[in-house]
């Protein structure tokens, strides 16, 4: 049985149509969302099995309570090892053309055995780890319902996680309800700033339609003591120099705090960093002229952004792990 | 509003009112379980800023999803530090008339406070946490509903905890159905169990009452590379030495590892263990005789004690922490 997730999606008014959420979080066919696929992929993403310390799982980091997220600035790992880069959120990342912060990934199911893998983040063998879930009886029978024949391996492990990070999605937000005709959702400030949103703050150059990302990678000119070389890392041309994917801002109060480095806590932070262009000039987006916002202007634009907000964000139960 | 949780309680068909749950959950009163209270203890609970790294919460040794331990032999702390006991896990402890393995606190509102607290474990300085929570609004909005002019302090902190853990209970199992007359909840193999457990077996002298607790402490005659002394650290009695508190029984099968060290993977172990009377005869308890079961009767147990387990564990949804 295929699952479907609610969105808050549905018929904008006039201008407000590139900005409303699809009815669906697509999946590739040969890993279609079905009700077995997200109960196994579930169970994984909170079993601290999955890591060589049997202690960290997916969801220590990618923590549901903390938006998907972990709320530091940079991630932490095996043995508490500090990573470079913060914790990307789950939330929408089903509709992401790349995952990771420097795209390395194309799709969910080859993101998700990445982090398990990794040394300093979960540190396991897969075929370990492989061996391990084989003597689960529990998980035997939750593998044979997603993907009968198919056995447990890297590959139906990263497929399951994908089914269930493809229900891991933003609802609808009050945003959401003014762009569908209901003028009193949202405050004068969030209207005012959505203007400056699409108009004075180019904004939705990068953060655009109904996820507000371009799927694209930039260089903000954040200043860094180690520059990190981002996407130009998986991709040799100077423009990605420093440049990283542009992420949702759907749920984004939640996500703090902010920039692929953590480095602000807070929305008005970013916006004073855009409003000065940013601090590196080198390898700068030419996006990042300096904007010129008032006080007001600046306090608007956060206003719109928190009008992005899930009115209810998505409710989770902790699964009891197979044995 | 004081909050109510459902615990399987009853009438119980003669012979077995000792073995059926109360109504409630009993609470000091300066403490009574209310919806306020339990919301406040829930968000702290989950929330791993209460840990110096921002990363360890109660709720990653004592997972909901691992039968509210971690499926360690042993615990692990900050920078993965390995601790020399195994994780209780939180389900029924609100009846326990100590707390810890060694009952070092007679209350959850004093043990709440030790992990938070214990450089091994969440590693955190109680005045720096104080200091934190008092500047996340969210947390000053729930502590102000739940003890209304207390402010955060460590002592509400502890109570709101505690509140919270009173609420993570086990439910209904097959064998309360059959201690209620329902003659065919439970197997044959099972009901054997149960005469097992009260004869033969001589377990209900320790796993006593409808928690299967009498919550004393007993040497079990486990063999240890480094003897740990339990109960005697905090009295010095001779009969204490390498004694540890009678877990329950209630929801078992999810909370493997057994014994305080891990030792055993699974209930077979166990009841071997039982069986052959312990191997380390100094300082046993009286009650560690061997037993001479056969191997029938040794799968009998256990399916007594499978028959203790929820039938619908208790259900959490994770919480959106404060921010």
């Amino acid at each position: 049985m295929i699952l479907t997730v609610t969105l808050g999606s549905g018929v904008a008014v006039a201008g407000k149509s590139d900005y409303l959420m699809p009815d669906a979080v697509p999946a590739p066919k040969d890993n279609q969302t079905t009700v077995e696929r997200v109960q196994l992929g579930k169970a994984l993403f909170f079993d601290p099995r999955l890591s060589s310390s049997n202690w960290i799982s997916c969801a220590t980091c990618h923590n549901p309570a903390l938006g998907w997220s972990d709320g530091l600035a940079t991630a932490l790992g095996h043995e508490m090892h500090k990573l470079a880069r913060a914790t990307p959120t789950i939330l929408n990342t089903g509709f992401n053309k790349f995952q990771f912060w420097d795209g390395r990934a194309r799709t969910l199911e080859e993101q998700a055995v990445g982090p398990i893998q990794a040394a300093g983040e979960m540190n396991q063998d897969m075929g370990e780890l492989i061996g391990e879930l084989n003597i689960i009886d529990g998980y035997k029978v939750l593998f044979e319902a997603a993907y009968p024949g198919e056995g447990i391996s890297e590959e139906t492990i990263g497929k399951a996680l994908a089914a269930f990070q493809r229900t891991v999605v933003t609802t609808e937000s009050t945003f959401d309800l003014w762009a569908k005709g209901d003028e009193g959702a949202i405050s004068p400030s969030a209207k005012r700033g959505f203007e400056l949103f699409e108009g004075k703050g180019r904004c939705v150059i990068c953060h655009s339609g109904f996820n507000f990302t371009d799927d694209g990678f930039h260089n903000l000119g954040l200043k860094e003591d180690v520059p990190d070389m981002g996407r130009y890392n998986i991709r040799k041309v100077a423009v990605l120099r420093g440049a990283f994917k542009t992420p949702t801002l759907r749920d984004v109060t939640l996500t703090a705090p902010y920039m692929h480095n953590g480095m602000y806590n807070t929305l008005e932070e970013v916006v004073d960093h855009y409003d000065r262009g940013g601090d590196v000039k080198e390898h700068l987006s030419p996006n990042m002229e300096p904007l010129g916002l008032t006080q007001q202007e600046r306090a608007d634009l956060v206003a719109f952004m928190e009008s992005l907000d899930s009115i209810e964000p998505l409710s989770t139960t902790i699964p009891h792990l197979p044995q």
